[in-house]
């Protein structure tokens, strides 16, 4: 028995377009002389669809696409993951299903039981839960299907389910298990989802083949990594993260259980990984090639540019290099070195005589109100401004260069430096941007492979928007490694004011960044999408009041 | 037995100021004889406290208030929503409780079983359903506790529910229903809500008091409009829509079913209404006096400005008018005229200078590119710039003055005419702002409270964004009235192109409007909260992929 895993990088909604690359795949699976293949959760739509659901006619072209497969299953085996209609009036009107066909026929259909509604997960929204379990017979063995979280509740340890859908099948004995997944990356996920793995192949004693999604769907970023598991809890393979692969295993040898073959997953090179094909990935779905962003001098803007040269190449990145009253010398400096080392175009467009303009305008209503935070936002609005122009005018795509740490405290200009399409950086804390750095520096990047592209003075000088003069961003915000903690615990953790300060920081500090993170909701609700790379970004992950009264 | 209802406005996680009402409340209600007094759904945080709920602190907070209130009920029931940790490890952490308080005791505690997860809601987020009922006893009657949607599966027939609470609880013969609600208005709601409410009271022949939420949570506005119905399904009493109200009945009257006290319920003045709260409780939530607001002498921001004004008193208003290359004579003196009519300040100011400047800097890159959105986006960006710009020195909270038919089709510039605080419009279809303009002319409004602040012109003219010599919106757009049933049907009616077509809708139309509205998502993502007044608005009730290919 020659199974194939097919994992692929579908794309929401386009149905022609991810039908082919399936049809492909089950082309060369067969010229592999497998059995069977295996695509990924609601392969046929592309993961997650969201509200699209609620639309008959998108119901009616994922069963358009399962129909053509169906066709294609004549020879070969195909599981594949595709909305159901509920034929029951009670409940939710949807299934999230795995179809096994083959024959032309469709010969099972498993729905998922559990449904996580979490975080960037809203599946109940949608669907009803399996109560049905039951292996599917092909060629003399029984298939188990699952779909994605129906594996991560092994032995009805999760709390958040009472149902434990290979608990249900085991009466039935099945051979092996197919789990079609759409589990999008964080840092730490390649890791957990091995564990899982292991402890349901160690509980019911046979193989698992796990397939996932790879690519990005704007915010979310699947990894890839599907997993072949022999029953002794050994990897039998690990497939690449980031990447498009189909590769045939035959039962036999993963039963045997004799190799193990695990990738490295280093943080900051996954991090690194999934933001290159985050990057690209949004190009590439929404029909652009090029991007625009603004060069500071500083590090977000540096590591945000060197990732789109690499995600986009060189001849694909612009830079707008937008020097204003209070830039220092080594900012365009800085900026200009880059580009350079990259080997991107760059303009230099200074802002004054757009600032004068502003002030001026505006003198009869302010006269002489003393200079604040509106003239720093009108400077870093006149940069959004022209960058959108750029992009209007040529066609690119602006990056956001914010990261994770600016964006929960709310240090940026809303309509200014917080524009753009993307935001590469929006779940990165701005010590892990210096740790990107780092590690950017060590490879060879651009149009000319040089390595060390971002240069030194740009990682070494302190922060600072330079919106007045001599500023730092530690005028008004805490040191970023202190910062950064207390963002982790809050964010990620779900520590309370309380709780923080029982871990040891300083009740003042935790009060001031804790309403800090509160009282910026408003700006976070108009940010661009940010690729998510942590086990929670802001966006539709986290949801949070915006008119609210608690810790601001 | 005498029984309050306590109609109030609540603010998210403001816990002092939830406490302190709902004590002064139950002061009030002793003072009035009552034995018993009903509060909202989750009344102790506010609805919806989303994510807020996921923190250990919040519920503490939660439970405190349940505490304080338990010490206030010595004499007095009190009825009121918090939520309550699940004890169980096994299900999701918390429930969505009705506590049942008197005697200074938790006398009763009954969870909520149908959890709305649709549209805004998602509460399978956060709750486990309950799976006991049991009515509480309370000076020999015994009263059966709901939650908000547990009423709305009456004899089952609502397909996405399988339990109905009020029927597991009719073997204990209860003699009344209590209902607190936190039900969000939309135009349609008021209706649905009585309807609903005899569905239950004469399924089980006993009154129903049915007590609502007031007040606007940014995008959700909460219209009270509490119901006590008699058991022959006469609407003893609708208390007032949009205030905060405490009224105090007697059973046997209610009983005896004598009186029928309904409100009017006219569309478009509900929706007027509504806007005035949704922008009144935005500002005071958030602790601003004043708005401010472009005025371009066409039709959306006069209505805006004119719900402003009657929101925020003529003296909170300040109004921006920002004449461009392209502007025509009339809409500087229908701008004028508008803020005259309403007496509120307002200042001119040119963006030509500004406009010159942005296009000299441009100009090495642009050199001589033809004239296209670009520009056409700038003049917008140089408006939302100015007026961030007073917004931030004089600390006004800017009013985004989109409506939802151009907001639907992308017909606005993001970090332009899209900025804002709040959309007051976002939810209100072109055709039905015309609607409201020809209704608040009927008003005296503003400081010298004129009738017909809207001038004439404003009303009558072809609509334009004035970007470009001669335009008009319909050179772009179809007409508002076609577009306008073609996006309804699509948005609130989730018809696919084939119904649509179906419908008698132009093929071609059809096809360039669905794609308008998709390929446009990336804006709305980016817009600011809308106030809602439809049964589906932009916003976290309507979730779409952004890099999607479908319909686009």
């Amino acid at each position: 028995m020659k199974i194939a895993l097919a994992q692929l990088n579908y794309h929401i909604g386009n149905f022609e377009c991810n039908l082919h690359k399936m049809l492909r795949a089950v082309e060369e699976a067969q010229n592999r002389s497998a059995d069977l293949i295996c695509f990924g959760e609601l392969a046929v739509c592309g993961y997650p669809p969201r509200d699209f659901l609620e639309f008959d006619d998108f119901i009616r072209r994922c069963q358009e696409s399962i129909h053509a497969l169906c066709q294609a299953s004549q020879r070969i085996g195909i599981i594949v993951g595709a909305p159901t209609r509920n034929p029951v009036i009670e409940g939710k009107d949807l299934y999230n299903s795995a179809y096994f066909l083959y024959g032309g026929k469709i010969i099972g259909v498993q729905h998922k039981a559990l449904l996580p509604t979490y975080d960037i997960f809203d599946e109940y929204r949608y669907f009803e839960p399996a109560r049905e379990f039951r292996p599917v017979e092909f060629k003399g063995y029984k298939v188990a299907l699952t779909i994605c979280e129906d594996i991560w509740n092994v032995g009805n340890d999760n709390p958040l389910y009472t149902v434990c859908p290979l608990d249900e099948m085991t009466p039935y004995r099945p051979d092996f298990i197919v789990n079609l997944s759409a589990s999008p990356f964080h840092a730490e996920h390649a890791q957990e989802r091995l564990r899982v793995i292991r402890a349901n192949v160690e509980r019911y004693g046979i193989p698992m083949f796990y397939v996932n999604h790879v690519g990005a769907q704007t915010d979310l970023i699947f990894d890839g990594g599907s997993v072949v598991m022999s029953p002794n809890g050994r990897v039998f393979e690990e497939m690449p993260y980031f990447k498009e692969c189909l590769r045939v295993y035959e039962l036999e040898e993963v039963l045997r259980g004799e190799r193990q073959n695990e990738q490295p997953k280093e943080k900051i090179v996954l991090i690194h990984d999934a933001l290159i094909l985050g990057i690209r990935d949004y190009f590439r779905k929404l029909g652009f090639q090029k991007a625009i962003l603004g060069l500071s001098g500083g590090i977000d803007s540096a590591v945000t540019c060197t990732l789109a040269v690499e995600a986009l190449g060189a001849d694909n990145v612009h830079g707008l290099l937008m020097p204003g009253p209070f830039s220092s010398d080594h900012s365009l400096r800085d900026a200009r070195q880059l580009a350079e080392n990259l080997g991107i175009t760059y303009h230099i467009m200074p802002i004054s005589k757009i600032y004068d303009a502003f002030l001026e305008t505006l003198h009869p209503l302010f006269c002489n109100l003393p200079f604040d935070i509106t003239e720093e936002n009108i400077q870093a609005r006149i940069r959004g401004t022209l960058l959108m122009a750029v992009s209007n005018k040529l066609g690119y795509i602006l990056l956001n260069t914010s990261n994770k740490s600016e964006m929960a405290v709310g240090y940026g200009t809303l309509y200014g430096d917080m524009c753009g399409g993307l935001s590469v950086l929006g779940d990165v804390y701005k010590t892990q941007v210096y740790a990107l750095a780092h590690y950017l520096n060590t490879q060879p990047i651009g149009r000319y492979n040089r390595y060390g592209v971002i240069p030194e003075n740009t990682i070494q000088k302190p922060p600072s928007a330079e919106l007045r003069p001599d500023q730092k961003d530690t005028d008004s915000l805490p040191e970023y490694e202190e910062l950064d903690r207390v963002l982790f615990h809050y964010i990620e953790g779900r520590k309370g004011p309380r709780e923080l300060v029982q871990m040891g920081f300083d009740e003042a500090l935790v009060a001031r960044v804790l309403r800090l993170i509160n009282v910026n909701e408003f700006k976070r609700e108009q940010a661009p999408p940010v690729l998510r790379v942590s086990a929670k970004s802001f966006g539709l992950g986290r949801r949070m009041p915006i008119v609210g009264k608690y810790l601001s």
